[in-house]
C-alpha cells in the first residue's frame, strides 16, 4: 500500500501535478517500519478498510504542505487494488520460478526413466504396465500449462477515484494519468478502472487453482507410489515422527495435497467477487481480501515443496519392476485378446493362473509398453 | 459418444487399420435414436461408467464381422472425453455467438448513453456522478474478456487406451493415430493423452467460472437499478406474476444471478478433480461428468438470458436525472474539496443544506463527471 | 408440486374456505401424466419458474369454478418450496433406510474382524498395527452421525403469498391456516413463513455434506485397501472393463467417492444462498432448485451404493497378516522405544534388521493392539 | 497446544501414570510467552506440523526427569485436534454471547416496529406491503436458529496415539483415559478416537455457515434498506469516507456481507476434509487448519458486527411510508383481485393511475398487512 501511495504522488509529479519536494516527503514517510500494522488492523475497522488510518499517517508523517499532495484524487480501493496487484506480481514471480525449477527436475526424471516400466493403475487396480518416463512427462506438461497460464495474468493498476471516473483529478487527461500510475507502480496499465470489472483476480483465481490441480495431480502420485505396499519412489526430505522412529512420512506431497483441497473453493470465492454491483460493492470486493492472500500463500507454498519434492525424488525401478509381477502376468491380459480373441482371453483368464496356459512372452509386461516411449520423447521435444 | 466411436473407426480406416465396411455399419448403428437412454444409464451403474453398455449395443448391432473394429483399442474414458469435448465445443459456439450479441448490444447502449449522467454508487451510497456510458463500456469489457477467454480454450479428442500408453493399438505409430482421430472427431489434437492430465477441463472451468461471473456483474447491476425506488432501467421482457398484475420482474437478470451463484463452486470441483491419481482416478474423473455438463447448461443458459436482456433493456435518463438530485448536492460533495478544502467542505456538508451556502454550479452533478466519456470512448476504440 | 397444490385447496376446505368440489376438481386434475414436462419447462423460463405456467394449466383443467380456489392466495415460491421439502422428505427417508442397513453391516463386519489385526497406516506409511474390527466401527460411527443428523433435519410446509404475510387469505388465522396446509401436505408446521429464512434447506445442506463425507470417507479407505498391492478388501460386486479382462473395479467406491468430490460444493451455495435479500431475492432462491436436487441425488446414489458395497466388503485377513510384516518389524517400532528408550530405538531401527537384534515377542505385531478391541466393543455397545 | 499437553500429563498425572512434579515443570515450561512462534512455524515445516518442534521445546524445557512425561503416548493430531478444540471453544462461546446479543436487539427492533408498514420486496419489485417488525423478527428467527447449531456441536477432546489404538498407553483402560483428559482439557469426551472421523470438524462447518447466512441475510436486506434511494434504515456506527465528506457507508453490514460470500466454500472444504483416507490421511488433515482457523475468524467477526449493527440500527418509518406510496397504489394490487375479479384488476392497472378508478379505502397499503402482526407476536412468543 505504502508503494502504491508513492507510485500515485510520483505518478502526479511527473505530470506536473505535484512538487517534487512531496514525493521526496511522502517517499522518506512511507517506510514499512514505521507503521504498527496492528494498530492499523484494529483502525481499519471502523471504515471497512486500511487504506483511510494508512493515508491519515502518512498525511500527518509528510507535514502540512505534502499531505495535499498524498492520496490526491484516489480512493481506498485505488490503493488496495494497487497493492494487492503488487503482491501478486511478486509471489507470481517466485511462484514461476519454482514451477520451472519442478518442470526441470521432472524432465531430468523423464530422461533418467524412460524406459523404467511400472505399472498402469486406473481405479485403484494394475491395468496394464506404463512406465515411469510417461508419468514422469504428464506432470511436467502440466506444470507447464499452470506456469503458462500464471506468466500470462495481466497485472495493472488500479486507479479510478471515488467511483472510477477519475473526477477528482481534474484536468489531467486520463490515458496520460494512468499510463504515468501504472509505469511509476512497475504495473500494466488499464484500459478501464477495475473496481467492479475483476478480471484481473479472476484470471489470478483460475491461473493458482490450476496451478494448485497441476501439483496436486503430482502428489496424489507420489502419496500412492510412495504407501509402503508399493514402495516405487521415496521423498528422501520426508518428514520424520516424534513417536515412531521407523517413518520417513511423504511431507511434501501431503502438504501440497492440502493446499490442492483448498485452493478451488478460494478460487470460488473469488470468482463468485466479480458478481460487484455498483461502483464499489459491498461484501463482494471485501470477500477478495483474505481469499487473495490465502490462495497465493497456499500455491506459493505448494511450489516450493514441489521444487524440494521432486529434486529429492528417488525412484525404485526395482520396485516397479517387482509390482508388475504381483498379477502374474493378469496386468497383460489386454494383450490376449489382441492375440488370442476376447473370448479365449477371458477363459484363460479366468481359470488362471496364466502362466501355465500361455507363452511366457505373452506375459512379460516389459514388451507391452506401447507408445509410452515414443509419447515420452515427442512431450519432451514439442515442449523443450 | 456415438461420434467419438464413429471417429474412431474412421481414423482406423483412415489408417488402414479397420475396413470401410466396418466404418460403414457403424455409421448406419450409431445413430442416436436407436438407443434407450434411461437403460443404458440403469446399466451404466455396474461398471460405473456408461461406454460399456453403449459399446456391448454398439457391437452387437454391427455385427459380428464389424464388431472387431468398434472401440478397438479404446479404453472407456477416451470415449467419455471425447464426448465431452464433443459437447463442450458446440456449446461454447453458441455460448460466444451469443456474448458477441452481448456485446454489441452494450456497444451500442453505450454510445446512446456516452453522455447520460446518472448517480456512481459505492457500498450502496451515492458516490460520485458517472455515466451510463461508461457503465454499459464496463460491462462490455467484461463480455469481451469472457468470450475471449472461451474462445481461447483448447478441447482435444481423447485416445490413451487401457492406461494412456496406446499399447492395444499395436504398431500404429502414436502420432498419427492421435492426429486422425482428433481430425476425424473434429478437435484439437492432443500432445499426451490426458487421462489424469486435465488442463482441458480445468480451462473450461476457469473460462466459464469467468463468463457466470462477467454476466453475474450485468446482472446485479441491473438488478440494483430496476429496484422500484430507483428505476433506472427496465428490462421489457421482464417476467410477470401470477398473484400481482402490476409486477414486471427482471427475470433473466435474476436468472443469470442465480447463475453466477453456482458456476464458481462447478468450477471449484472441477479445479479440484484436477488431483487424479495414477492412470484413471478413482472418483477425480467421475466428479466431473455431471459437474461440466451442469457448468456448461447454466453459463449457456445466462449468456442467451443476457443477449435477451441488453436487447430489451430499456434507459431511463430522466429517472437517473432525478435521482442524482436526491442528495441535494451531496453526491458532488468531493468536489467541495477541491475547491474549497477539505475542512471547510466537511464543515459545509455537516451543517447543510449546501444549496444555501454554495455556489449552485459547483453543486450540479452534471458537470462533475471526470473522465467517463473520454473512459467511453476509449474503451469503444481499443477494443472495436 | 402437484401435491402442493392438492394440499393447499384441501386446506382451504377444511377451513371452510373452499368447496369439496373444487378439491375434487383439483384431485382429478392434479395426475403427472396429465402434463407435458418439457412444455412446462420451456413456458417457466418466462416468469422465471415453473409454478406459473403449471397453476394456469391447472386452473384450465378444473374448470371455471373450482379455478378460483387453485393456487388461492399462495405465490409461485409456496408452491415450489413444498414441493421441494416433498421431495427431500421421500429422499431423506430412503436415504435413511440405506444408511441404517449400512451401519448393520458395518456392525457385523466389526464384530467379524474384533480381533483381526492390520497395519495401521498415518501418511500413507506404516505406523502401528491397528484391527479391522477398530476401522469398520469407525465407519460406522460416521454412518451413524450421518444419519442422525439427516433424520434431524425439520422439513416444513411452506405459506406465505407474495410476500410473506398471508395477506390473500383474508381473514383466515395464519396459525389455523399453517397449520391445516403442513398437515395436508404432510410436512412439520413452519412457525413463520420461510421465503428468505433459509433454515430448511441450510440443514439439509448440512447434512447431506455430512453424509456424503461419512460415506466418502469409507469409500478412501475402501479404495486404498483394495488396491493391486494391499488387497485387503474386495468389493464383490465390482465393475468389470471391456479391455482387461482380468479387472475387478472398486465402482462402487469410486462413485461414492465421486459424490464426495461434489457434494461440499453444492452444499456451499445452499449454505450461500442464505444470503437471500427482501422479502424474495433475485437469485439466491433460484439458485437453490437444481443444487438440492443434484445433493439430493447425489447423496441417495451414494447411499445405495455404500449398502452394496458393505454388504458385498469381502476382508482378507490373510493379506492383512501379511502386509503387518512387510516393514520386518518396524511397524512396532513404537513398541521399542517404550521397552527400550527413545535412544536406543532410534539407534536400532537405523542400524536394522530389527530380527536381529530386538527379542522377536517385541516384534510381534499382534500383540501391540493397544485398546483397539476395547474401543470397538465400547463404540458397539453405546451405539446399539 | 500448550494447554492440550499441560492437560495430557495431569491426565497421567490422575491416573497415576506421571509424577505430580513432571506435571509442575510441564506447567511452568507451558507459558506461551516462552516460545518464539514464528521459529516454531518455520520448523514445522520439515516434519508437516508444528507439534513436533513444539515437544522438542517443552521436552528440552522440563528437564530430563520430566521430559518422558511430555506428549506421552500421543501423536501430534492429538494435541493439534485438542488445540483446534479449544480455539474452537472459546470462539464458540463469543460467537454465541453475540449472537444472543443480535437476536435481543432484533427483539426489540420487532416490538418497537411490530405495526410499521414498509413495502414488501420480490425480485427487486415492490409486491405487497409488509411490517419491519415482521421482518425484524424474520432475522430473530436465523439468529435464533444460527445460536442453537451452534452451541449444539459437541467439541471432544482428541486422543489416539500413533493411529488410534492407544497402544503407546500401555495398561491404562482406555475408557478412564479418554474421560481423564478431556476432563483435564475441559472438552467433551470422546467416544472413540477420531484423527479420521471429523465429525466435529464437520458440525463445526456446518453451523458457522450456517450462522454465516444467517448473518448474511440480515446483512442484505440493511445493505438494500440503506440504499441512497431507499433510506428505511441507517447504521449509524456505519464509516466515513476520505474523499467524499457526505458519506456514511454501511461498513458492518458489507463486512458481513464479505465473511458470508466466503465462509459456505470454506466450510465445503472442511466437509471435504472428512473424506480422509487411513489411520491419518496425507492432505485431509491439513487442509483444514487454516480453513478452520478463517472461518471461525470470519463468521466470530460477522457476529461481533451484526451486535454492533443491530445495536446502532435507526429505522425510518416516514422512508417506508414514502416508500410505500410510490407505486401509487400498485403495490396492493393483489387486493383488487380480491375484490373486483383477476381480469377486471388487471385491466384497471393496465390503463391506470388506480386513484383514478378505484375506492382509495381499497389502495391503502397500510390496510393490507395480512398476517404480519399475528405472525410477529407469534414469532415472539414461541422462541423467547
Amino acid at each position: 500500500m505504502l508503494d502504491a501511495e508513492v507510485a500515485l504522488t510520483r505518478a502526479l509529479a511527473v505530470l506536473g501535478q505535484a512538487p517534487s519536494s512531496a514525493v521526496q516527503a511522502l517517499t522518506e514517510a512511507a517506510r514499512p517500519e514505521r507503521f504498527d500494522v496492528r494498530a492499523l488492523a484494529l483502525r481499519a475497522r471502523a471504515g471497512g478498510n486500511p487504506v483511510i488510518p494508512l493515508v491519515a499517517d502518512l498525511r500527518a508523517a509528510v507535514g502540512e504542505h505534502a499531505a495535499a499532495y498524498v492520496h490526491r484524487g484516489a480512493t481506498s480501493q485505488d490503493v488496495l487494488d494497487t497493492a494487492a496487484m503488487l503482491v501478486a506480481a511478486s509471489t507470481v514471480q517466485v511462484l514461476c520460478d519454482d514451477l520451472i525449477a519442478v518442470a526441470r527436475q521432472l524432465a531430468r526424471l523423464a530422461r533418467e526413466h524412460r524406459d523404467t516400466p511400472m505399472a498402469g493403475r486406473t481405479l485403484t487396480q494394475h491395468a496394464v504396465p506404463t512406465t515411469f518416463g510417461l508419468k514422469a512427462v504428464g506432470w511436467r506438461s502440466l506444470v507447464l500449462d499452470a506456469h503458462e497460464r500464471l506468466a500470462a495474468v495481466r497485472l495493472p493498476a488500479q486507479l479510478g477515484g471515488a467511483a472510477g471516473t477519475l473526477a477528482a483529478f481534474g484536468d489531467v487527461p486520463s490515458g496520460s494519468l494512468l499510463a504515468a500510475f501504472a509505469r511509476e507502480a512497475g504495473l500494466a496499465e488499464p484500459l478501464l478502472p477495475w473496481h467492479t470489472l475483476r478480471t484481473p483476480i479472476a484470471d489470478l483465481a483460475g491461473a493458482l487453482a490450476f496451478t494448485a490441480g497441476a501439483l496436486g495431480k503430482l502428489a496424489a502420485d507420489v502419496l500412492v507410489l510412495s504407501r509402503t505396499e508399493i514402495s516405487e519412489v521415496t521423498d528422501t526430505s520426508g518428514g520424520g515422527s516424534s513417536a515412531m522412529p521407523h517413518k520417513s512420512n511423504p511431507v511434501r506431497a501431503t502438504l501440497i495435497a492440502a493446499a490442492a483441497r483448498q485452493v478451488p473453493a478460494l478460487a470460488g470465492v473469488l470468482f463468485g467477487s466479480m458478481t460487484a454491483e455498483d461502483e464499489r460493492p459491498s461484501g463482494a470486493w471485501h470477500a477478495e481480501w483474505q481469499t487473495l492472500r490465502e490462495a497465493l500463500r497456499l500455491v506459493g507454498g505448494a511450489a516450493e515443496n514441489a521444487a524440494q519434492l521432486t529434486a529429492n525424488l528417488r525412484v525404485h525401478p526395482e520396485r516397479m519392476r517387482a509390482n508388475l509381477d504381483l498379477t502374474q502376468g493378469l496386468i497383460v491380459s489386454e494383450r490376449l485378446i489382441a492375440e488370442l480373441g476376447r473370448a479365449e482371453a477371458a477363459a484363460l483368464v479366468k481359470q488362471g493362473p496364466l502362466s501355465a496356459a500361455v507363452d511366457p512372452a505373452l506375459l512379460d509386461p516389459t514388451t507391452y509398453l506401447g507408445a509410452a516411449t515414443e509419447l515420452t520423447d515427442r512431450a519432451l521435444d514439442e515442449r523443450a
